[in-house]
This record gives structure tokens, C-alpha cells and sequence, in this order.
């Protein structure tokens, strides 16, 4: 019994008070259309469901792709390899691809940018991960702005464009190797820098974790950290804090 | 508002079965006394709360103490220290303290003690923490069978008390240093394993990581692992267990 | 001498009790059919002998196969490759193989499942891993209730299907990246939580290794851990536990 | 020659243009007043100096106290011991200490706190860090709301307390041991989540490393984490964010 | 029923043969008697059981002291305080103690010293270590040649002394920082050499791990390795080695 | 406007020296030419950019290739492929690549090479890291003695060409596995030793992190550490030091 | 000038004795035929160069081949692949290799086999480098007795087989997983135990790391450790040891 | 026979050239006086020997301290404790002791202090490690420049004493935390950089070892690192460095 067909019973008199107070206390969680948990993600969170390609296969992806397309009118999936683009591309004409970000997408054209980020890396090695920060925040919608190669051991080159980052909302530090470019940004903004350790490095950069630690200790104030190469993480995030700074 | 509030006001016409409907769907997770979330511990899991006594102050301690006796009629705390029983000792003179397991306990006399768990140890280092497990055990009803002291560098000792192990519904392997005594354990009897890593050693042990992963990469079938000198834990999973095989 | 002859000799005078006290304590542990150590594992444990098939060569594989096969009418392997099973297929067309749990086996028809295990997952990703549970369980003669995809990001999902869970004898919880699926499962059900750490995840996850410290450091009662992708460990282990529980 | 001068000289034909563009060019960093750079503080960040007091010498810490509350006529403190403390307060009698944050401070009275920072922990061990990340934001100028005690491990007591934390321009997940809590807020949140990693726990909790870990894989969408017990580093970033959703 | 008292039933015809070889075969391990595990322990190895003294309560080791002490006529202990020694003193006063390898031992006058194992060390602060070996050693009836302080940062100490080094039956090389010691003894002797990592540096040293990586990955052939600051472990497996070398 | 404008402006009384301040003060980091931060590589440092292969695409290659190639008439590119320098050689025909060091470039003729830095490797699996730091040294000027394959299981070799070693500027030591190479260069030569840990190893090697750690730890004086197989690191400072010892 | 012609100098009155002195004191390392450092390896040691096969191009390795098996009469290589074997074939049809042990050689024939060395393993899959040991020592002529797939998760099948490993003069417990076969053999038997971990397991073996660890913290008496996987190694110490053992 | 009796002999004609010959080949090492390997510490290196006083007993330091004042006339010691000065004060009342580095020495004065060392931390808790290094360096003779407090999260602070560092022979940079001021250092000097990580910082910081990552990864050239509060050991190593530099 739906809880309205419980209430029209009360009314009716069909149904005692107690039994109504039993059954409805009984019901599962879901049924209850829980208001705070109620999870239609883009309704929550104003973000819409993003795809992981990853280890996905071609079928599969292409299921959740159609029906992610079909209730948004767009799409969006990280980690894509060129082959599932082949794949996608067959269904969906429209669809891009960018083999730098290996992110897929179909994205509803003229859609307004808001704010700004402002995302940097420290070498072009570290471009792809911030990338794919950068275009999860765009099709977020927020306004980026790009900053590349600017890490640590030429410092001056981070310098002549620090106008361009000091007046975003949100900073997103891309770093592999020693990963101080975060320290170093987190000394010179205002606002809030989340740091993304990169996989760039070799030896004991053990594959990012020398540059997360590095992060996570920073001295700086204003940082936090998300996963080795997560730059969709970071996109997401800075894209939440970006949406706080808007006055609209 | 409360529900039975809401039914009578549908009932008496007072309210419209859409604003009841919208009422009930709103209000906070708690107040509806969901039913599948019903966190009265004890009636729940069958197990009252117990007292993690480590770093409290001797009043928070007191506070918590006097709360769960005062609901239960019996109270259990754990990794007490000299002092703080000390202290306990003086408002409630009839608490007991073991300074082996530092289990500090009021318990209800008379407890019937089901089924059989099989509390063994390494060593006898290992036996604090064994004891801890055995004493929680027990504290929750089951009937534990110690068997300390017989590590795999002299294996003779535990074949020769096997007998006793055999026949338990769970066993709770206790092991410092290398933590072979698991695996061997898995070897020998057909009930699950709990196996506790202990922080017995020195250099390489790595204060139990090292004991722990020996237990975890066992290749003995039927052993599950808890965290590094946790008998408590052990003692509360093999209650679990114990219970399911207990026919009343 | 075998045992029978020395106690007929001993019978018909041809043996002092002296020699044959000294022959029979001097011989090989084997040779005693040694009760305790009897390990006739099916008879001893309940369980028949499995096949981890993962390096195998396809003839060592094919003659363990044909050995359990003809032991006890079925087979079960773990970690095998479609290669293997279309190697085995050509020697038993009977065989079945499943992709997604890599399982190849001929199981008997017909066999009665007890109990019940509850197998969840935190991700798709991990089903591979739960599926591997799930499958050994049931060739145990479990029976299994899946759950999956119910991870802690999306924390709805796993309350809307609790009353399926709560009721089981044992709960499995397979999750990856941060694995916390294991500690809100163990505040949730009375029963032993196994959880399974799944080398899902990327960067600081370390193939598994954070799942694993997050299971081990569960803040929750009632939770013990297998190895890093060790579905058939936290399969066997659960069906023991389940065993236990279920009255006949 | 101050610049001033210099363009004085210019003016009065005194110094060629070539000579004058010279000298300004090879001038030291700091006499150039460079505007980007400029680094008063509080003018740059909003935030005043505080003095992180572990280690620091009572004379030391004195000096500093004392120039902070010049500049500012008001000063903040963290991780002070009571000794310090006893110290500080023979020269300052106003200065207030807590002793569960080990935060020393005067504050000026009747500050305005905009916005608003939920602040959440797993377990009451957590409480000092939270405290920490809690007044360091009150401190600058931000409305906290505080909910102890919700961890995954007795989940219903976080969700009868969301709504609180829901409205938040930020929320701030203090969680040690298996440190769950900050992916299960990330889940049911749309703001972003400051995680922070608690050195509470032992054996494999490798003083917070474990929960550190947690974080930074989390499954969640929207989480970034600071250093283990860095409530200080969570309630500044914390602040940031909050601000930027504040509209004046 | 003894086994003998079966036979005797046997002969007698007052147990069946069948009867009896039940009975035999089923009967406890021990109660066997069983040769290959007949673990009396020096009558098995020649080695006497020795007290590991670390973290006993006095009570305790003294029992044990006694015990051993009855049984063998002498005694050894590692391990020990200066404290426990003189409570042990007090019942004992003809025991000795050595506070630089913190070895407690009444030891038989007179016992003959057979082989030669050479104990090296890399810096002065390694000895303790070393002697504990070199005494364990000496109190199993090994020959000991120490030659302490030849660190491969003043290699020339070593070579002046690798006479009385190369014609030992085993090397015990002692060493922490780099623990690099270990590798060139390895490539100028011929016989085996035990290595000994201590715990002695800092920073990176990690409380002797990196000496025992260094030792473990030793390119030099002939080394194998025991735990960190195990010198007890050390003289023992030299012990066994040596006794192998010395013809009787 | 440029300074030099403004301060013809100011000459001509076009500006006020209070307006000619202020914007002298705000303008851009890079444009003020600053001093201190000219970041012309080789006139800074006295080294030409090299490029790092490792990754980059061929026309990416290709085109800083030829950029350097302009800029300098030489150029040097490390960690090169053999499929890089096949594509590079059909548009310079005149480059060389080294099989062995994967170092690609083309260098100027008749190269004056100063001072002397000794590279040494403990085995000949070290050669290729050797070789890049020799070659990177070779093209920055220095001049090389190599000496391979004299590493600690067989130090006699070392010892007799000891000579050729001892009277450089500056030692580089090579060497995987255990690393004790660098620990006993470090007391045989009075000149400071770059160690560079390799991969070169297996099992607790761990990729070259347990040699890190023995160079890092090491008990001599005089030593300092780049990372794993970073010929090209330990190259450029032993470059940097031999120049400090040429008397010119 | 060699030193007999100085002697002979001296004798004939062409070299004062001072000068003499003084010249001989001079010289190179190597030139005075160092006796102690003699580094003719197989008299000094009586163990022939083998070699290390791993990752040296064919031409490399048929180089030291042919120098070896001139010099030897027979040669021994460690870690070849096939394809190294079809390539030595073509030049030595004589030469034999082993697809488990990955061991290729040459050996003579009648080489007498001494002593007894017991070489065991865990698990099927830990063969290859049990093979690695037992060939090595039969290489370097000791008798090698094998006892395979004796793992502690079924104990009864060493106890099966105790008696042909007691009386070794050495034992070789090869297992990965978590390695407690060599703590079992150590409570078992009086002769050394050279314990060798395996990179065999998965998830939280860390590739042998966890098998190297139980070893190294061994509770049994008279264990040491060699490298994962180093067969070589372990086959070379136990031969060592079983030489020390033999009474010719 | 010293070597010079032996010549006299061959002059005398009392012994023969062979017998000679074989003589002198057969000594001991030292006995040689072998030049290459001559061990007087200073004149080889240039070094007088230092005391490392940290674990020393009063008696074994004043010995040391003795027996290097009355060699050298003056006496170096790192790690004392101000018990030890103490202890060492009423010996020898002219020894000075420096409470921030925890150096004790008599310093003969008017030394000559040649070159420039620039000794730079980032925080002012890192300075005690800096003046290991300077003071050392100091007493070694060379000339040092301290530049504190410069870290990454203030960087003008670096630009404003950038002069001052970037014409010295070496630069030591001392960095806890996270340790970015190595890499920002490499980046804008031309000589090398020795980076020492300190144990300064929490939590992830694991005392040190994050700092020792970020240097040994950093992305700019001319930087080596030692381990983790090594202070003496850069000194040393910059010493030798800033040697090279000094034209005499």
C-alpha cells in the first residue's frame, strides 16, 4: 500500500490510526521517497551523473551512455580509451573525444561558464590531469582558466601570470615529481587550492604517493588534496566552491 | 506534529490526505522511529555497550560507567588502566578489575555460558590480549576454552591440546612475532578462524603489521582477520559466530 | 609391520608387549592414520578440495580437474582464464565457465541451498570479486542473496535493500578504493560482517591496500578481513559461519 | 635611491632615462614594494597570523603573543600546553585557554560569524581536532555548527542530525580509526567536504595514516583532505570556502 | 588405558584385536610418546632453553630462572634490566650480568669452547648486539673472535684484521645505519655470514629496516639474515653452523 | 607603457612622479625584466636546456629538437627510444643515439672537457644509468673517468683502481641492489660522492628504494643523494662541483 | 719495477733499503698479488663463478659462457628464458636447461653428491625456486633431498615426511603467501634453516614482502633469511653450511 | 720481520729473493702501511675527526674529547645534551656549547674562514638542523651565510634575500614539512643544492620521510639530498664543495 492509499483508508475509516502508524513506520527506505536523502543527484547536488569509462566494456558503457543522454540531453565520461570512442562514435555521431583528457562527451552547446578556476600544473607532463579538471569544471559549468607549466624549478614563469590566478575562486594545483607547486601557490592566493598529486615520476615518486605526501604536509595554508591523478575529483570540487563564490 | 497526530487529523477531516502525505515524507529521520534503524543497541545486536576506557577522563569515564550500569545492571570496559580503576573503585566497591586483560567489569552473577569458543595464544605475551577476548566473550554469554602458549616453534604443545580445540564453534588465534599460529590453526580445525595479530616483537614485526600480514595472506582456508592487539573485537565477532551454532 | 599384525603377534605370543609398545610408538605419523590429523578434507571439514587454476598449465589444470571430478561427481576452480576453459571444455563439455567471476566447474544438480549469506558490493567494479564469494558458497550449499552496487556514496541504495540483508546468517562486503561499505554494514546487521578489500581504485588506494587498513581499522563491531581480492576465502569462511546457523 | 628619487632625478634632468631604467631594474625584490607579492597578511588573505605554539619557548611564544595582539588587538594560539598557557596568562590575565583544543587566545568581543561551517566527527575521541578546525574558523569570522559523534558505525545518528549539516557552505568530517565518515557525508551533502584524518586508533591505524588513506580514495564526489589532526588547515580552507558563499 | 596395558589385554585375549587398534589410533599425541616429536628440547637440538627476560614480571622470571636453573645447573637470560638482575640477584647471588648486552646468566666454570665463529661489527655503537650474540654463542660452547668496529666508511680496519676473521667456521657481521658491513665480509670469506641489522641511526634509518633491506639485498653470496637487533637469534643459527665445522 | 616611456614622460612632465611610481610598482613580474629572476638558462647556469624523451610524441620531440637545435647549434636529449631516434635521425641525419644510455643528441666537435669526475657502478647492470650521468657530464663539459663493475662482493677490484678514482673533483656511485658502493667510496676519497641508487634487483630491492635508503643512511662522510636511475641528475651536479674545482 | 726485481736490486746493492721500502710501500693493490684479497674465487671459496642470466643480450651471455666453461670445464646460469637457452643451444648442443628452475648449464658428469641438504616447499607453485636452491647446491656437489607441497594449511603431510629432513645437515623452507612453513621446520629440526620467501600470492603478499617478513620475525630457534625468490642464493649458503657438516 | 729487516737480509744475502718476495706478499694490511688506504683521517681528507655524542657514557666522551683536543688542539662534538656539557664543562672549563645545535667544542681561534657556504631553512623550527650543518661547515674552516625562514608558503621573503644565497660555492637547504624549498632553491642558483629533510612537521610528515621524498623527486637540477636532520653530514659535504670553489 502506498502511503496515500494508507491515508485515503484512514479517512475512509478503513483503517485504524495504530495499523496506519505501524504500516507507514514499517515501509521500506526507499518508498518513503525520503526527503533528505531523496538521491536524484542532479536535483541534490546540481550535478549530473558522470560516466567512469575505465575498465568498462563496450556494451556496458554504451547502455549508460544512452541513458544518461537520454534524461540529460548531454553527456559526459573520463577515462575513455580511444576504442570506446570508436564504439561510442558509431551510436553517436556527435559525440567527442579529447585523447589528452580521455574524456568523451556529448555536451549541449552554448552553455554559460560562471566564475573562475584557475588550473595549473607544474610540468606538460602533468597536462592530461588537469584536463581532465579542467573540462569536468566546464561542463559543470564554470569559467577556467588554464595556467601550464609553471612548476617550481622556473619560478619566474609562475610569476608573470599570477594575475590571472589570483582573482579566481578556486585554484587547482597539478603536480607530479616533488609536487611543490601547491605549497607554493597555497603561499601567493587567497582563496582555496586543491591540490592533485600526478603519477609523472619515476624512482621513489612511487607513482604519485611522493607528491601526495608532499601535499598533504604542506606549510601553506588554504590546501587540500585529492586522490593521484583524480583530476575529475578536483574538478568537481573546485567546481562546488566556484558555484559559493557567484553572486548571482 | 506527530504521525498518530497527523492520522487523526486525516481521519477527523482536519487534513488533507496530500498535506498528511507531504508531512510524513518530510520529517526528520529519527522522530519516525524507523523501524530498520532502530538503534536500541542491545535489543539490535543481543550485545550492550561496552567502555573503550583509553584516554577517558576519570570523569567521562564515571559518567558512561554509572549510565550503562544503571541501564544494563551490569557494565564492561576495556584497556582500563590501575588508576582509573582505582578510581571506579570508589563508587562502585563491588567493580573488578584484571590487570592482565585491564578489563574492568560489575557483572551479573550466575550468566549461563553457551556454545564453545577457543581462545589460543603464541605465547604468553600474547595472553593479555587473548584475555580480552576470552573475558568479552564470556561477558556476553559464551563458554571459552583457553589454550596459550602453543606457538608453531613448538607445534607438539598444541597437538596435544587439539582435542579441546576441535570441538569449539569458533577459534580466536592470538599471535605476535610472525602470526603462524593462524594458518596452522586453519589447517587443523573446520570452524572459522578469528585470528588477532598482537604487538608482541621487536624490529621487523613492525609493533603487529607484520603479524597481520602473515595472517591476512594465510593459505589456510576459513580465517578472517581484526586489527593489531584488537581482543576485543575478536571476542565480540566470535560471540557472533558462537551464537549461530548454539541450538536452544 | 602394520599395527593389526603387530597386535596379532602380540596375541599369539610371537611379539613381547615390550617390542610391540616400541614398534608401534617408533612409527611414521602417517602410517598411524593419526585420528586428529585424519585429513580426509571433504570427511574433516565439510568441504571438497577446490582448484585455484591462475598459472596453471593447461595439462596440470586438466589432470587436477579429472582426480576431484571423479572423487566426488563435481568441480569447482577459481581464477581461471577463458583459455583454460576452452581447454577443459574440450575435455568435458559438461564444464561451464562464468567470465565475470572467472569460475569454471560441473556442479551436481539439484543440491539443496541452506542458510542464507548476504554477498555485497560497494561498486560495480567489484562484483567480480563477490561474484567469486558467491559462486563458492553456493557450490557449498549456501544459499546467497546478492546486493550490490550499494557503496557509501550513494548511502540510500543500501537502506532501501537492508531488509534483505539483516536477516541473513553472515554478510559479505566486498567494496574497493576506501572500503568503508564493511563499517556502515557492521553498524547495521547482528551478524558477522567478512569483509573482502578489492584492488578497485586507483593512486593512494595501492591495489587494495587502503580498502584493507580502512576494513582493519573498522570502527564497528563485528567485522573480520580476508586478503585483497580473496572472494573464495571470504565464500569459504562465510559458508562455515552460515553452517553454523542454520538448524536442521 | 628610492624610486621616488629616481623619477625625481628624471624629471629634473639630473639622471638619464637609460641610467633610470637601470636602476629599477636591478633593484631588490622587496624595496620594489611588488605589488603581487606583497605580503601583508591580512590585507592579502582576510586572515590574521596565528602562532602555532608546539615547541615554541615561553619567551619566544611571549614575543610573538605579544606582537600579534599589537598589531591586531586580538591573537590566537594553537596546540598551546597548559604550561604555556600559565605562562601567557601571568602576563595577559585576559587570555582565555581550552584545554580540549589546546587553543590560547584574546578575542575581541562581539565579532560578527557569517555563513556557515558544519563540523562533524566519527567518535568523541576526534573532539580536540574538531575543536581546533571549529574555533579556528569561529576565530575568523565564521558561524560553526558543531555535530559530535555521528560515525559509520551507528549511522542513524548522523542522518537524525543532517539537516543541520545540509545547509552548510562547507562542511568539515574529523573522523580517525577506519575514518569512514568523510565518504558517507560526501554522499549526502552538495558543499564541498573538508576531510580530516585523526591519529585516533591503533595497531593498523599507523597514527592516522589508515584514515588518511580513507579520504583520499573516497568513492565520494566532493571530498579533499588535509594532514592528519590538522584541524587548524580544515577550519582555515573551511573559511575560505564559507566566505565565498556568503553573499553580503 | 596405557598402551601397554592394551597389549597386555591384547595377549590376555581380553581385548580383541580390532578393539585395540582402535584405541591405539585414537589416543592422544602426546600420550604417544611420540618419537619425531619427542620435544625435549636439548635432548633434541643441544641447545638449552634460554629466558627472553624482556618485559617478565619478577615473580615470573624467577620461577623460570629457577626451573631452568634446576634442570641444567645453569642459566641464561637476554634481555634483562638492570632491575630485574638485582631482584634475581637477591635469590641468586652467585648470577652475573653484563649491563652492555644486558645478558643475565649463572653459567657452569670449566666448559669447553669448541670451533670459532667471528662476531664483527660495524660501529661502536652495534655492540651490545654483538654481544649478545657473541655470548649466546660462547654459552652454547662456541670458540668467539670479536672484532668490533670495522665500518666500511675506514675500511682499512677491517682488512687488518680479516685474518682472524676468515678462518672462523661462521661470521656474525652486526650492523645498522647502511648496514653495508654485511656485504663486503660476504665477498671475502668463504663461509656463511649471519646478518644482524640494528636499530642503531636515524631519519630514514627506520629503527634498522633499511639495514635489513640493505642485507637482504646484499649482491655478495653467502648471507642470509635475521631479525633487527637479534643477536640472540644470531649466536644461535652461528652456533649450529659452527658445531657442523668442528670435527670431533 | 613601457618604463622606458614613462620615464620619458615623466622627463618631458607628462607624468607625475607620484602617477610614474605607482605604476612602476604594479606592472608585470616579466616585464620588469627582473634581475634576479632572468631566467635565460645558460646564461644563469651556465647549462643548455635538455630534453627529457621519456613520453613525448614524436612531433613534440621534434620540434623542441629542433628549437634547441637552433637556439644552441647542439643538443641532448636523455631516456630517448630507439623508435624516437628513428624518427629524429630522418630530420638530422647527424644525431647519435646510444643504445645503452637511450641518450639522443647531437654535440659540437672539439668540446673542451675540464677537471675529472670518476662515475663508478657496482655491476655491470648498472652501466646505462652510469653511462647517463657520464654523457650528461661529457656534454656539460666535464671530463669522465669510468670505472665499472666494482662493486662491494668483490672489492679488490675497486681497491686496484683506486688511483684513477681518488684524485677527482667529484665521485658519482652506481649501484642497485644492496647500494654499499657508495658507502665505501665515501671512505676512500676526500672529495665529495653523488650516489644514485638504481633498479637494478629484485624482491626486497623494491625497485631500487632499499638501495635509496642504504646511500641515504650511509655511515660515511662526504655523501649526497639524487633518486633512482637519475643519471642525468647525478650528471648535472657532479658537473656543477667539478667546475668549482678547475682552476681556470 | 716488479718486486723481485727490486729485491734483486737490494741484494745487489743497485736499491738502498730505504728507497726499497719506500717503493714497495708505493705500489698498486692488486700488483702485490694481495694474498688475503686473492681473488681467484673458486680457491678461495670452492665455489666456480655462476652466472646471472636475467636480462643480459645474447651475445653477452655467450661471451661469459664460453669463458666460464673454458675455464670450468662446465658452467651454471640462473634466470635464462628459452629463447637465451635455443641461443646457447645453437653454440652448445651439450647444454641442458630446466623450463621450472630456469637453470641452463653444462655439468659435469660423476661429480660426487655430499652430505644432505633438505630443500622444501609450501606450495606447488613455490617449486621453480625451490628447484633454483636444490640445483644450485647439487651443482656445487651436495647431496639435495626434496619435500614439496608441505604447507602449514595441511600439516600432516610434512609430519608425513619429518624423518627424511631431520637429519639434513641443512634445511630450505621456500614458501610465499605468509610463509610459515620456515618457522614450523624451525621448531622441528636441530640443523640451520636458510628460509627463503616467494613473490607466490597476491593482494597484501606485496609480492613476497609479507612472506620475507614472517620469516625475518620468526619465533623458532635457528632461522636466517635470503632475498625473495633468490633460489641461488640459498642453495649457496646451505651448501656452505652442509660442506662444514661433512666428515671426509 | 718489518720490511726492512727483510731488505737488509736480501742485502746481507741472509735471505733470498723468493723467500723475500713471498714475505712481504703474505703480511698483514696495516703492517704495510699501505699509502692508498693510510688512514690518518686528516691529512687524507682534510677532516679532523668529530664526535657524534648522542648515546655516549660520560667516561667513553671525555675519553674521546680528550684524547682529539690533545692531537688536534681543538674539538668538535654534535647530538650532546646539556648533561654532557656539563659533565665535560668541569674538565674543561674553555669548552663552549651551543644549546640550538647541540654543539659542544673547544675551537682554536683566528681561523681563517674561506669561500661561502648559504645555509637556508624554511621554517625557524628547522634551524637547530641548520647550525649542525653551519656550525660545522664553520669549523671546518668555510665561510657561511645564514638565510632562515624563507619557506615556500612566504616566498618573498626567499626573493628579498636572493642576492646573499646565489653567489655562494653551495647552498644547504634545510626543509621539514612538506620540504618544497629544495626544489624552489635548485631553481634559482647555480650551484649545487644540498637538501637535508628534517623531522619538523605531523601526521603524514612520518618525521622526515615525506620531506626526504619531496627532495629526492624535486624537478630541478642540482640537487642532492641527505638523510633526514643529518645537519653535520651536509655541513661536511658542503665543506668540500666550497673547497673546490676557493681559488688560493
Amino acid at each position: 500500500m502506498e502511503i496515500q492509499e494508507i491515508l485515503n483508508q484512514v479517512k475512509s475509516g478503513g483503517l485504524s490510526v495504530e495499523d496506519a502508524e505501524k504500516r507507514i513506520k514499517s515501509r521500506s527506505f526507499e518508498e518513503m521517497g525520503y526527503a533528505k536523502l531523496d538521491m536524484n543527484r542532479k536535483a541534490r547536488t546540481g550535478f549530473a551523473e558522470v560516466i567512469y569509462c575505465s575498465g568498462k566494456t563496450d556494451e556496458h558503457l554504451l547502455n549508460i551512455f544512452k541513458k544518461l543522454y537520454e534524461e540529460e540531453g548531454e553527456v559526459f565520461g573520463t577515462r575513455a580509451t580511444p576504442e570506446q570512442y570508436a564504439f561510442i562514435k558509431k551510436h553517436y555521431s556527435e559525440s567527442e573525444y579529447d585523447p589528452l583528457s580521455h574524456i568523451i562527451k556529448i555536451e549541449k552547446s552554448g552553455k554559460k561558464k560562471i566564475g573562475k578556476i584557475a588550473v595549473c600544473t607544474a610540468g606538460t607532463a602533468d597536462i592530461p590531469v588537469a584536463e581532465e579538471a579542467a573540462q569536468t569544471a566546464e561542463y559543470f559549468g564554470a569559467y577556467v582558466e588554464r595556467t601550464y607549466d609553471v612548476g617550481v624549478s622556473g619560478i619566474h614563469r609562475l610569476f608573470s601570470r599570477l594575475d590571472k590566478i589570483q582573482d579566481a575562486n578556486c585554484v587547482v594545483a597539478v603536480a607530479g615529481m616533488e609536487g611543490a607547486l601547491a605549497s607554493v601557490l597555497g603561499g601567493l592566493v587567497e582563496v582555496p587550492v586543491i591540490a592533485v598529486p600526478t603519477s609523472i615520476g619515476y624512482g621513489a615518486s612511487m607513482k604519485g604517493l611522493s607528491a601526495l605526501l608532499t601535499m598533504i604536509n604542506s606549510c601553506a595554508n588554504g590546501i587540500a588534496v585529492v586522490n593521484i591523478d583524480n583530476g575529475y575529483g578536483a574538478g568537481y570540487i573546485a567546481t562546488q566552491i566556484n558555484r559559493l563564490g557567484v553572486r548571482e
